[in-house]
């Protein structure tokens, strides 16, 4: 058997490139499991902005990423060897692993373990929808933003797997949702198909302008996707006592280990009292069946409506992942291996 | 009779100078009351950098002073007329008032109703131990920051009128405290006097690298008082799950309208989980007698000393004012009108 790989090459210097990454096939033979041990195979890789964050050498929640190693990235894998009676032979999880065929993994000693597939779920749902993007929205905005009913939500980066279910969220909480995002056609659906009461088109809208016209009462909950100028312009228009979530920072990802300028109107988030807060879903995980139930069943009522864009071949892996970046992905994004 | 008055001259352009004021006198005749009101006569001044703030343009959380109008300020003041029953002639209040000898205020419509002192309490204690700096510090400490035993409580502008109040209640609540301040003399202080666990004297050491020395688990609670870099020095050893409450900004009220750059490791706000928090004491109003109990109950157990400064003399009210940005005052800065 061969097992291919796509390993990162060097630290990334400044924006990633497909130099970055350099392929390899290696042979290999099923492994001899040590008890508690699964062996994978990964099938559909998803990805997200936080993996160029785990590429950088700066200390951080993760280990970053070792050089000549394959690259960190989640997927749903098959196991197809398991010394793990909680992980039979056959099942399909949800987890972090790496950008190889095959992944050996000690679900009781990873941080996160591994999640098991419904049989009922599609696996485009398993990643998508119910994927870990979904619930760090689920989390984020529930747990930290609590938005109440009539409050006024900004979502950045609102037509991303996570800014879109964020933005349903808040409209299932009965709010008034405002979306941050790039192009035309992804505020159409996000108004259209997603239910979002007004969008700005940061590619071609003044967004501190338009955000005075849509938040004349001040934004309650921000969900910030992006970071950076965008961070900036929100905390000018939040409402006293609004929050802040700090989801991400797709605006600074790719500046290697420099760091984007912070919010420069600290006083305004004193006089207006505002919060501003980080959070990561790995906190969560005790509370994942029941948001699961809840996203779950609001997909059934079709109160929550999800993108996947789904390209397939292993070889294809770096050039897709670049595309997180460039802002041409719309909702989550997945790569079949093939 | 005379009414002296210090009036804001223009809206002050960059550093605060001594032209920045204008002194007039004024003929005074004794108000006619309407009902509700009462006649203040304005004794003991408190300083604060919020002051600073108040004269910026940009907009805020009062409206900004008027330019030829006296300057807002904080006083202890003898009720020397009244139509309010709730103040009778002859009570002290402190109170946001101005810059002025004489001031007619309605107690019903502030926001902030005038507070008044208690018979067997100086007047010293009731604008410095007992004043709303050290509300301030009460409010933002336990409510906002909320320090559980144990934990590392760092507090920066640590010899002000605020950020001693802030210390020592973090040690009262069981705490490991370090303080930043300036100069040996108050690091001394704070260390000796208010039992503080070690000072950081940002004059003459380098704050980053002692940060990391004297903080190797991370700093649960930041109580933020400066701001700018600090403020980023400070982000880099927040423990997981920290709180930084944003109480003041003296790196940057007497930047004019500029604002200083932000916070700039925001990725370490999200992967941290730390939260950033501005309050305003007035939020707590309702409050106030029971915080009082628990200054005053803490000040005769000795666990609270307080540091103030009384200069004489209405002439001084300005270049009393500016020493608050030069770094020259320790604890409370206070101005008895001859």
């Amino acid at each position: 058997m061969i097992n291919r790989q796509w390993l990162l090459a060097h630290r990334p210097a400044r924006h990633l490139t497909h130099a970055d990454f350099e392929y390899r096939e290696i042979p290999y033979a099923l492994p001899a499991l040590a008890p508690g041990q699964i062996l994978l195979r990964n099938r559909l890789f998803r990805f997200s902005p936080a993996m160029r964050g785990w590429m950088k050498a700066t200390a951080q929640y993760v280990p970053p990423m070792a050089i000549g190693q394959p690259v960190l990235g989640n997927a749903a894998a098959e196991v197809i060897a398991s010394r793990s009676p909680d992980y039979p032979v056959g099942s399909i999880v949800s987890t972090l692993t790496s950008w190889q065929d095959f992944q050996v993994m000690d679900p009781s000693v990873v941080a996160v373990p591994p999640r098991i597939k419904p049989a009922d779920m599609s696996l485009e749902d398993f990643e998508g929808v119910f994927g870990s993007n979904s619930l760090t929205a689920y989390f984020g905005l529930l747990d930290v933003g609590r938005p109440r009913s009539g409050e006024t939500v900004l979502v950045s980066g609102a037509a991303g797997s996570t800014g879109s279910v964020a933005a349903q969220l808040a409209k299932i909480m009965g709010c008034r949702v405002i979306g941050i995002a790039g192009g035309a056609e992804k505020c159409a659906w996000l108004r259209e198909t997603c239910g979002l009461d007004a969008t700005i088109d940061y590619k071609s809208e003044d967004v501190a302008r338009r955000l005075a016209e849509f938040c004349p009462d001040g934004v309650d909950v921000f969900f910030d996707n992006v970071g950076g100028s965008l961070l900036d312009s929100a905390i000018e228009v939040m409402a006293r006592f609004g929050r802040i979530v700090l989801c991400g920072q797709i605006a600074s990802y790719d500046d290697g280990d420099a760091l984007a300028p912070g919010p420069r109107n600290m006083m305004r988030v004193i006089y207006w009292r505002l919060k501003l807060q980080g959070f990561l879903v790995f906190d969560y995980i005790d509370q994942l069946p029941s948001a699961l139930a809840d996203l779950r069943r609001w997909h059934d009522e079709k109160r929550i409506t999800h993108h996947s864009e789904r390209v397939r071949g292993f070889a294809r892996l770096p050039e897709t992942f670049l595309r997180i970046f460039d802002g041409s992905s719309h909702g989550t994004l997945l790569l079949e291996a093939d």
